[in-house]
């Protein structure tokens, strides 16, 4: 992905430095289209009945992710407010979304993928509250 | 809208009352599509130079009030967790963009719609999230 | 919902009138909560396993239906081939969704209500691109 | 990104062939967050008054290939009217979205990467079609 240059492109600096705010992007949207394909894996299962928990957060957590993703992606004039807290309930969604992911992950490769892909953007995220000004 | 009665052939009860969620879905939704019609609204305009902010708020308004309207909309397995901290994103979003707003709404109608829908729309999810199981 | 207050409010005409837009897009928008909705209900169901296929349609149709409602929204230069080509393809979404909810609509009070609003979203969305300039 | 990796560990086969559909999701994805990123560059530069077909389009195009990765990564009874119709939409949105940042390519970086993520998307999704069961 050309994140890190596109938004270099930009004719207002970023309030953080994009050396974070682009792999945090990227980890948003890596983990939005990895949980819209876990969602859709459980369901293709044969033992879909014991994955509904696992497919309604998957579901939940790649629309959170998806939208962190765009208001991330925005440089103009960002709120440090509704930054800081949609990055908040991404970390939440990940957290919760790797922890239910986790339980499948011995029976189904595509939990475990998606469990590796929320825990790595819930720090990166984490991680970028943490630099935001305060 | 016939979200309550859609809500209400659910095979699950939801886990707060549907008299409570049904208006918080719709308030949501509502919020989303004025805050996507008021920053096209606003890049119509001839002043749009002055309304960068505006457009900017409203774009994040919307995507954060969408993604909790789905969330909401979802009775199956409810993480109390993920729903939270995604309502309170969207009650900081949506009393962001109404302070925005507000600044424009002596001169453009649609500043002060959208104003409205957020001021309802932060309310409503407030109140909800005061009644979340705790 | 005061969606055509809204459009009304906006300083540029729609290429088409409100009269046709408002209601397309609240079709749009309430066929989009709906297949939310019906997707999740499904998932909550014993027979979760006999509704994959609904399941899927409705995750598909949701995701048209709000995107469709989104550009739709937009009156500031619209480019007609987009939005004819995006009616399109939520007539073609709306019309499986239906075809498919309607299988289990005997069973489902939430598959009937999806049913009923998909098909009256697809006549919207017909009627509307019929309208548009060609 | 690991798509080609986590489409593979879905339980049912593809109805095309991974090795096009992954890169096709990847080219969605792009294209969305390049568009999402054009745009807010656009509203943040000074000339933003002849930019506002631009942001217009790219908006469009950006909710338009993201719903279409959507659709692109699931893999379950995956309907073949909905996503061939969903994909010709993302290939008039990439090519109408494509044509306006020519216009602004030579003085705006952002519209050039944008273009060029646009005509990639096109292309992609053109060969997709053209692989799709008749």
């Amino acid at each position: 992905m050309k994140t890190e240059e596109m938004l270099g492109s930009h004719p207002r600096e970023s309030s953080v430095g994009l050396e974070v705010v682009a792999p945090c992007v990227e980890a948003c949207l890596e983990c939005a289209v990895i949980c819209t394909s876990c969602a859709d894996a459980c369901l293709g299962e044969e033992s879909v009945q014991g994955l509904t928990k696992c497919i309604r957060v998957d579901l939940d957590c790649a629309d959170i992710c998806q939208t962190t993703a765009r208001i991330l992606v925005r440089q103009t004039e960002t709120d440090q407010q509704i930054l800081r807290s949609q990055l908040q309930a991404c970390v939440v969604a990940c957290r919760v979304c790797a922890q239910e992911c986790e339980k499948h992950g011995e029976m189904h490769k595509h939990c475990r993928l998606c469990m590796s892909a929320c825990r790595n953007c819930e720090r990166i995220c984490q991680e970028l509250i943490s630099r935001l000004p305060s």
